[in-house]
């Protein structure tokens, strides 16, 4: 049956994919976008692109053209100032109705750690005609506590309230350590002492103001943060791989976190390695030798954009089909999300096609590790439960 | 005459690979296995798989389903259950000549350091209708004389006998110190002194007891180990790049050798770098510059599947064509030996084929380089001779 | 439009490459070439191959024997002794003009810091029927000049002096710091005190004779030329990635210079990282979130073949199109100029023609891609004007 099943010219085509759940995103602006502000969301830079150059030059950008255009009734590739013309006339919430309606996304978590005049997940579903969980960002929690705090004492109880509280409700947790301090931070849990130290001195560092100050960088508070989360049982995501230029990359390899991955193993906590790239083969490793880790394919699909389907095969080398979770991490714009389902299915159904056409792999098979890729391991993981049936 | 002979349609395919010679590889389970013991070996985890999942589904499970059925009888990509059956109404005997002698390997060089009820090398190229030689492992050999050891004394002059012994029958000595420590020890050779101090430790711990004492770990003494075995003037592999989980695979860069290999160099001795992956292209880095190093595909290509052609292809930008060595590392499963080299062949004829088609390479040229990787390389580097002529 | 132009079958094949500006290069050697002294060329190694191999088997040998007897009126991939004697009889300067004409490189930005009996950039140019501008290597300055700085002070005035009057004519700077130290300097500018001991330091060693303290290796030093280069506006070329085994790979990762990069910003200097193998991902990485970084395919196309459209997309992932530049590196061989030159438009075309005929990038956007990495890029970097109209 198998075999047959494998060479009926009738099958249709590969891979039939689901609804998609996207284990990590976040809201889109609520605003009308400017040329140059829309450009902003198109890369990790926090500056303005080179003279003479433009992030709309870049693989990114090519796909925003290619495939958003037609969703808004343009050829594909118009130039971008055509996009951007179109864009204003319909209105920032037509635009994100229309783009985010076409995703086939069905369920969104979405971190709502970003700052921004952003869509409540709420919002993002309903325009979405999906549903959404939240994601809790940990360091925008301890900051958001840290700003009413008077005491160490105080902040500390905010933060252990805060996260019992937000383990209530949320499908899981977020950190991005990678970027205020980088991957390479102690394993173990630090100890209160050392734990009521770092925050007394960064509370009165936060006393004498300025912006640096008020974000948690300190390494000891950043493990506080994660071994809280991980005490919750929740699914834990952690940053690493590329991003903006606040991070070092080369200390956002998620291999520097092999000690922590074991030292959390103990406490029944998943860990969700997120985008990775260009270090994705590695976090695919962790996912394939700790039953407690998976990785997941975000932000390296939409910044790759034709590329995308290399770079989701170099993670499907290593990682257990049962380990990789999809997601746009898309942010500001609901292009984004476009972007990243779109890639995500093609590259994908590139894939598997490609190894079924080659004999490697069974078409029920590819069938299979698709749903579980697109939906099925994020509802495995975070406890989703089962969609409801759809009618047609 | 080349010209003419690339482009003669009735030249037969690529490459008409000749017998391969599998140059790092273990024996296989002599005794019935379970399912979960199966799945055991489709993985480097140490671990059973997550809940909801299964190492089946991955690109090594999927090339076991893919090649190994039809040996037995049955469909390609028939379920696990079904393929486990059908090897237990087998038996373990009859399921190993039939996959071993089905792999087109005529020549063995088995590492004999790893525990369980394996096969000889012999009962292993018996199976295969092949000839073996053993790669005797330096970490396994130090233990083995540790545990008749009283004295630090003994301890060395032991190790010492032990290893000149094997020179005199071995193919190879072969190093874990990956996994013991890492790849980022000392490259110089440690002096007596610390030696027999590192020496009188071990045994001290040893004689406490305990699994973890009973393994040497040492980096003073694995790298008497190495350059003992270097002194020997016999090939000495060192595993580098993933592996299960006792390592932490960022030490595992074959780049953290640079100074080892440089020091190493005036002593004779040829390196041979297993595996790699994901740095794969650093090893190959190596075998350019350094007349003395050598990179194998081992591993890789059996647990990245359908993906081996990519992987291979990385490992061949910068490795001369002459510094290349096919080897399974198969260990425990016949299975894992008919994937190996099916994925090899596979592999490197899918990118010879495709590299003369688009006038790349000569013909000539890409049946020379298939050659050399699959057998000739190793029989110049292990000095194994050339094979006997088939009949037939 | 876009979308006729798109699909209509009369369009002209991809890319239609302007002459390429070839912004890092090196002089050929003027005298002929024994068989092992042209075979040296072919491999960043410092020895000749191991026995039994030759460096002709590699992807760059193969290159080589692709592209470059039909230009001297043999077949292709004929097999290298009947190249080497049709260069001999051609003779080394008939040899150079036939090769480096076919080249279709226009401009050539030549590095004059390596040694041996080159031909000049006007030389070069000459023999390309192009142009020639010069990049100054500042090792190498710096070690002219410290060959007649009898005091630390006439040295530092010396390089003062010697790198205000280069930049005065030179197109750019190049450091070759990742040979002489590694790229994992401290970022910042020394102090002048610590430059003028390092500088008293390393001319007494030099007193003392020896070709290894003739270097300048200081990381001092090394860092005091970067920042005066940097200082002069011009663009500077950095070596990361791949080499001779002078330098160690893992510490020539262009990740490592990130907090240099953060460091040199205000400056307003424009680093060229060049080459990057096996690290390219991580060069786009800073090219794409650091507006003055931009980044090279060099060395790394000529040495990997038959997989430098592998590379190159690998490049092309994260780099936005404004930031990626080509160049040879060739070195020694005008037959590197061909091979060079022609992997880096096969390469190019091959990708464009499959992202375009995906429907993943239009055809116009490929087309002005093409001309962005092959020449316009470097045009506007280096300030180079724009080329002259070609008769015909």
């Amino acid at each position: 049956m198998e075999a047959a099943e494998q060479t009926d010219p009738t099958e249709p085509p590969l891979p039939l994919l689901p609804p998609l759940v996207d284990h990590h995103c976040h809201g889109v602006v609520r605003s009308e976008l400017g040329s140059a502000a829309f450009e902003a969301f198109l890369t990790e830079s926090d500056a303005p692109a080179a003279l003479g150059t433009t992030f709309f030059d870049s693989q990114l950008g090519f796909a925003v053209r290619r495939w958003c255009p037609p969703l808004l009734g343009l050829e594909p590739h118009c130039p971008p100032a055509h996009y951007l013309a179109r864009r204003r006339e319909l209105g920032a919430r037509e635009v994100a109705r229309r783009l985010l309606s076409a995703t086939g996304i069905s369920e969104f978590l979405v971190d709502t750690g970003l700052p921004g005049n952003l869509t409540t997940p709420q919002e993002l579903a309903l325009a979405a005609g999906g549903t959404a969980h939240e994601i809790v960002r940990l360091e925008q929690l301890a900051e958001r506590i840290a700003d009413t705090s008077l005491t160490a004492d105080d902040f500390l109880t905010g933060v252990a309230d805060g996260i019992r509280e937000a383990a209530r409700t949320a499908a899981g947790f977020k950190s991005v350590a990678a970027y205020r301090y980088g991957l390479d931070f102690e394993p173990d849990p630090p100890g209160p002492g050392a734990v009521h130290t770092a925050a007394e001195r960064w509370l009165a560092r936060r006393g004498q103001g300025g912006t640096a100050a008020a974000r948690v960088t300190d390494p000891v508070l950043l493990r506080h943060l994660l071994w809280s989360a991980a005490y919750t049982g929740l699914p834990l995501q952690l940053h690493t791989g590329f991003g903006d230029p606040d991070l070092r990359l080369d200390r956002c390899d998620p291999l520097a976190l092999t000690d922590f991955v074991r030292a959390v193993r103990p406490t029944g906590c998943t860990l969700i390695l997120l985008h990775g790239y260009p270090y994705h083969r590695g976090a695919a490793y962790l996912a394939a030798v700790f039953p407690h880790v998976y990785a997941d394919v975000g932000l390296a699909l939409s910044h790759t954009g034709a590329r995308a389907g290399a770079v989701l095969a170099e993670m499907l080398e290593l990682a257990p089909f049962g380990k990789v979770l999809f997601s746009t991490d898309a942010y500001g714009l609901p292009e984004l999300y476009v972007v990243g389902a779109r890639l995500f299915r093609e590259a994908l159904t590139g894939l598997l096609t490609h190894w079924v056409t080659e004999g490697a792999w069974s078409r029920r098979d590819a069938r299979r590790v698709a749903a579980l890729l697109g939906a099925d391991n994020a509802r495995r993981v975070y406890g989703l439960g089962t969609p409801a049936p759809r009618a047609g």
